[in-house]
């Protein structure tokens, strides 16, 4: 049974997420009625990340299992037509190498977060972007982000129902700029705990505003308590926009 | 009557265009029911250009005439405000000058067309730009628009139902680029005749291809005729970025 690797966008707006569940429409669901217009077999799909409700993929990777067999190129093009009109696209396909797991074999994973810092709320980019009214420090939100970059305990920066059997995390990369009306955050790392980029980015954003400083950064990263987190970003600005593999 | 002054921001998608019309919801009548909310006197709209339905606009500037009084600054959180769910801004309000008008006083108009140039279909920018998926080359596309640039009878980029009273017309600038997978068009004018930008961007569209060449589109601006018009581009590309005035 061969697998196939994909490259994915969506727009998480009308999704819970990517995962199958009970409780509403998701990214996996989509891809699954689309899969079965054009084959016989129940194919198993998995995902490197799962993406939360609302949350955007510009290149998230997924695996799918099938008995029927494909020319790459042609389960690209019968899955882009099917998928339609849902906000779900594959960007590439593969065969994948004898031993690839979407999930297990990735080794590093990179996210955007986008931030728009202008006084009228969003329309064109509505649901794609964070929208903060007051004027952001970029320069201070970046300067403050490297207390985050490393190996630590990310206990404060981690969702209650995280599943990840230790917060110790290496942080590869933690980056902010200004891009015209909007801040971008980035952040790089083999894996990440849930929530993990939402807080970092609502904790920096206390620091654009000038509520926070660098030392407060540091102080709840140091507490390792998630009471000590200053905010939690909401999903719509982010993006999963690339893992890597060996 | 204070005349209010604003730029506003829109997603094209859900209307049938900027102006009021008995055939579908219109981004003027989404600012008129939003205004009913909170003023009493009925107010007059009008805009700087008339988007045709799905375009989009990031820099549409328009009038409200109107007996209630307001501070600009109020007024724009307050249209902000009833506005929501509809994916419409307000991104500045003022009190206009004495004798300005949105539309007669404008001096000069800027578009931007996005095209979004790989092989998988746009799923974040789903309506937001125009999909082709064969490879453009945007440095042939910005040799061939020069051709158009400047004082020209445009009748062949034409919309039949233009209402202009002549298809005389002077371009100041019309420039392609590639940035990352998407290749932009922009064009700048003191006026544009109806259709005239996505009729620009069909045309260069067929030289980024390689099936016309600059002296294809030369051939067809000489013809006069609308029927020497290689390709009309979809609206969901297209977005006024920008009114100019004295």
């Amino acid at each position: 049974m061969p697998r196939y690797r994909l490259t994915i966008e969506y727009d998480g707006t009308p999704y819970v997420g990517w995962q199958r569940q009970v409780n509403g429409y998701t990214v996996q669901e989509a891809m699954e009625t689309a899969l079965s217009k054009f084959i016989r077999s129940t194919p198993a799909l998995m995902a490197a990340g799962r993406t939360d409700t609302g949350v955007h993929a510009t290149g998230q990777v997924i695996q799918i299992d099938m008995a029927d067999e494909f020319e790459p190129e042609r389960l690209m093009g019968a899955l882009n037509f099917h998928l339609r009109p849902e906000p779900v696209s594959i960007l590439e396909a593969d065969i994948a190498p004898e031993g690839w797991h979407a999930r297990f074999s990735a080794t590093g994973r990179r996210y955007l977060y986008r931030i728009l810092n202008r006084r009228g709320p969003p329309a064109v980019d509505m649901n794609r972007v964070w929208h903060v009214p007051v004027p952001l420090d970029a320069d201070a939100m970046h300067d403050a982000a490297r207390v985050l970059v490393g190996h630590h305990d990310f206990t404060t920066f981690r969702a209650q129902q995280c599943q990840s059997r230790s917060p110790v995390k290496t942080l590869d990369a933690l980056t902010v700029s200004r891009v015209g009306e909007e801040i971008h955050v980035t952040a790089a790392a083999r894996s990440f705990l849930h929530h993990q980029v939402r807080s970092m980015v609502g904790t920096l954003k206390l620091v654009g505003e000038g509520k926070w400083t660098k030392a407060d950064v540091k102080a709840a990263l140091d507490a390792r308590d998630r009471a000590a987190l200053g905010l939690n970003a909401p999903p719509q600005g982010l993006y999963l926009t690339a893992v890597t593999y060996d």
